[in-house]
C-alpha cells in the first residue's frame, strides 16, 4: 500500500511558500506505515494536474491532493479530479450550511463564488473543515483512493488528523513509532562513533543521528504489529544509548533544553536571575517561552552598555577599564551582581563579542565568557564560537543552559 | 524554456526534512524567467529515480537533480543519471585533489568511498563545491540539460549562485525582478481592499499581498527585457502603494521592523532602554539581532517578578498592590523608571499576560499594556492579542516596535 502526495499551487513552483504540507503528511503516513515513493508539485493548471493525476494513479494506491479548494477561478483541484474520474459535481447542502454559518460567525459577507466550495464529485465522502470554508473529500474509484485537502496548514492538519486518519487506518498493516533522544555537548560525528555498532547492525528499530542548531538528535524508529511492541523495541535501544551517552542526554522528543532547565529549577526549588550582554535577551527569551517560567525566573538584565553593567550589576568601573567588558573578571562580577541583588539562588551571566564588528586579534568575534554564581561559588567558562551573529547568540545560550543543567543534576547527586 | 526540479532523498519522503532546496531553486528560476510546471520528489532508489528522470525529460528542458551525491552506497544520483543517459563514469583528478585538500584542511581522515565523489559522467562540466566534498555537474545530451547539485543547502546555494546561474543565463529570455513592500498596522484583507484595483488590473507587474507573523508583505513582480526596465515598472507601482498606505509601510524586501527602528534611532541620535515583563526578553533579543544595536540600545530589564519591578525600575509597591502588575499605572512607572535610570532618551515597557495560565475574566490572557516614555511625556497603550504564548510575545513585540517607529517618524516632521 503506497501513497503519493500531489501538492497543487503555482505559489509552490514560484518558491513563494515552502511545502510544509508535504512534510506534515509524509510524517503522518510514516506513522501509519504507508509507504511513499514519489511526491509531485504542480501549478494551478487543469491540463497539467490531469497529467499528474494520471501518472500518480499508475504508481500509487492512495493519491493525496492538497490545495486549490478555494472559491476563485484558479482553484480547480476538485473539478479536475472529478473530470479525471469521470464524475459529476453536485452541491452538498450540509457543506453549504456550514460555509454560510462560518461566514456569519466571522461577520463576513458570503459571495456567490463560495458556493463552489460546497460542490463535490458524486459519491465523495465529505471532510468538514473546522477552521475555514473549504471542505475536503475522499473519493474511491477504480481501486484507488483520492483524498482532497485544503492548502492552508491550519485547515489541512486538523482535517487530516480528525477525518482522514480514521479512513487510512484500514490500509495500515504495521505500526510505526519513533522516539528522539536529544543530546547536547557532543558532536554529531562523535555520537555516530559511539553508536556506530548500533547504527550499522540495526534494521528495526533504525537509529539515525541528525545535527541541528540545538545539539544532536538521535531518532529511533520501529515498525511493529502494535504500539506497545514498537515502544518496547525502542525503549531497549534508548536504554543502551543512555548507558553510553549519560548526562549528554538532556531530553526526549519535543523537550527543549530551556524547558528541561526550567523544570529542574522547579523540582529543586531554585530561583534564577540572568545578566546578558552579547546574547541581548536571547537566553531570557528562551527561558520565558516555557509556560510557568515565572515561578523560577526572577529577572534578567541585558546590560549592553558599560554604565548598565555598573549600575545594574555593581560591576566595578576598574574591572571594566582594566580587563574590559569581555573578560572573566567582568563575567564573575556580573553573575555575582545579578544573583545578590534579588537574592536568587543562582545568578548567570554572559559577556562576549557576537559580531560582526567589535572583534580584535586578542578578543575575536565569537569569544564569550560565561559565569554561574551559586552563592557558595562562582564558576566561569571561556568559549569561542563560530558562525554569524545569530548563531553565536544561540550557541552561547545553549552552552550556558546546558552548563546550568549539569550543575543542577550534580546538586541532587550530592 | 522550462525546468523541473527532482529532489532525491528518502528523508524527504519520510518527512524528516523539509524541501528548502526546491523553494530556493524555484525562487532563483523565477529570477531568470525560467518556468517550472512540475517538481518531483523521489527516494534513494535507482529504478524510481530512472522513472522520474524519464518523465521529467519528456516535459522539461532543464532537469535539476538535488541530493544523493554523498560518499555512501545509497547516494546514487550521478550514477543513475549516467545510466539514464548511457554515459560512463570517469575520475576527475581536479575534483579528487579538492576533496583531498578539504579533508586535510578539516583535519579529517579521507576514506576510500570519498573517491566516488570525484567520479563524473564523461563530458560533464564539473561544479566545484566550496563548502563540502561533493562537487556538482552539468551534463548536456539529447537537447536536455541535467544539473546535479548536492543536498545540503549551505553547499547547494553557493554552488548554484556561483556556477549554475552563469550557465542558465543563456536560457533566460526575460528578466524577472521583484520587490516586497513591508507593512504593519493594517490587516491583509484591508490591504487587499485598498489595493484591489491594482491587484485586479495589473498583469505585469503582478501584485500579491501575503500575511505573516510580522505584518503584511506585498510582493510586486515584473517581467521585462532588462533589470532597469523591470525596476522602473516596479517603482511606479511602489509609488502608488506608498501614496495609499503611507506610514503603514515600514520597509522593503529584507528590512525587519527591528532593523528599521534601530536605524531610525541612530539617525536621530536617540538612545533606548527597555523594560519587559510578559515578553521576557523577546523584544531585546530582536533589537540586539541587528548588528550595531549596541550604539543605541543601552540596556534591557526583564522584570519578571514584582520585586524586580520595584528594585530595578522603581515601580511603587503601592501601584503594584492597588492596580496589579498588569495595569496602565505599572506600565507607565516601568517605562519612566527604565528611562531615567541610565538617562536614555527613550524608555519603553511592556507588562501583560502571555498565558497559558495567569488569566482572569477581568485580565484575560493576551492583555498587554505598553508604554513609551520620552522624558517630556509618557504614552500608554492597551492591547488584547490572540494566540498562544509565543504568538502573544511576538505580537506584543511588533506592536511596540511599530509604535516606537511612528513616534520616531513624527519627531522629524515636527
Amino acid at each position: 500500500m503506497n501513497a503519493e502526495i500531489i501538492s497543487v499551487g503555482s505559489e509552490l513552483l514560484l518558491g513563494q511558500i515552502i511545502n510544509t504540507n508535504a512534510q506534515f503528511l509524509s510524517r503522518q503516513l510514516v506513522l501509519l506505515g504507508i509507504d511513499q515513493y514519489f511526491q509531485t508539485v504542480v501549478g494551478d493548471n487543469r491540463l497539467r494536474l490531469l497529467q499528474a493525476l494520471d501518472i500518480a494513479s499508475r504508481r500509487a494506491d492512495i493519491i493525496i491532493a492538497t490545495g486549490g479548494l478555494g472559491p476563485t477561478a484558479d482553484d480547480l483541484t476538485k473539478e479536475t479530479i472529478a473530470e479525471f474520474l469521470n464524475l459529476e459535481l453536485a452541491l452538498d447542502r450540509q457543506s453549504l450550511e456550514r460555509i454560510e454559518s462560518y461566514f456569519a460567525r466571522m461577520n463576513r459577507h458570503m459571495t456567490d463564488n463560495n458556493l463552489k466550495q460546497a460542490m463535490f464529485p458524486k459519491g465523495a465522502v465529505i471532510l468538514p473543515n473546522d477552521n475555514g470554508t473549504a471542505p475536503g473529500a475522499v473519493i474511491e474509484k477504480n481501486g484507488r483512493m483520492f483524498v482532497v485537502l485544503p492548502g492552508p496548514p491550519d485547515e489541512l492538519q486538523p482535517m487530516y488528523l480528525n477525518y482522514v486518519v480514521p479512513i487510512l487506518k484500514r490500509f495500515s498493516n504495521a505500526c510505526i513509532y519513533s522516539k528522539t533522544v536529544n543530546i547536547y555537548g557532543i558532536g554529531e560525528s562523535n555520537v555516530e562513533k559511539i553508536l556506530e555498532d548500533l547504527i550499522e547492525s540495526q534494521t528495526n528499530p533504525t537509529i539515525a543521528p541528525l545535527a541541528g542548531d540545538s545539539g544532536v538528535n538521535v531518532r529511533i524508529t520501529a515498525k511493529a504489529g502494535s504500539e506497545a511492541e514498537a515502544a518496547m523495541m525502542i525503549n531497549s535501544v534508548v536504554e543502551t544509548i543512555k548507558k553510553r551517552l549519560g548526562s549528554n542526554i538532556y531530553g526526549y522528543d519535543d523537550d527543549s533544553l530551556e524547558a528541561v532547565v526550567i523544570s529542574l529549577l522547579r523540582e529543586r526549588g531554585y530561583t534564577l536571575s540572568l545578566a546578558e550582554s552579547c546574547t541581548g535577551g536571547h537566553i531570557s527569551n528562551l527561558l520565558t517561552n516555557v509556560p510557568g517560567a515565572s515561578e523560577v525566573f526572577l529577572e534578567g538584565c541585558i546590560t549592553y552598555s558599560n554604565e548598565s553593567k555598573i549600575t545594574r550589576l555593581g560591576v566595578q568601573r576598574e574591572t571594566l577599564s582594566r580587563y574590559g567588558a569581555v573578560s572573566p573578571q567582568t563575567a564573575i562580577e556580573m553573575a555575582d551582581g545579578i544573583r545578590s541583588s534579588l537574592g536568587s539562588d543562582i545568578g548567570m551571566a554572559v559577556t562576549g563579542i557576537a559580531g560582526p564588528g567589535g572583534g580584535s586579534e586578542e578578543k575575536p568575534v565569537g569569544l564569550v565568557y560565561m559565569a554561574i554564581s551559586t552563592g557558595s561559588s562562582t564558576e566561569i567558562k571561556r568559549c569561542l564560537f563560530n558562525g554569524n551573529r545569530l548563531k553565536i547568540k544561540h550557541r552561547t545560550a545553549y552552552e550556558l543552559l546546558n552548563w546550568l543543567r549539569l550543575i543542577l543534576l550534580q546538586r541532587v547527586n550530592h
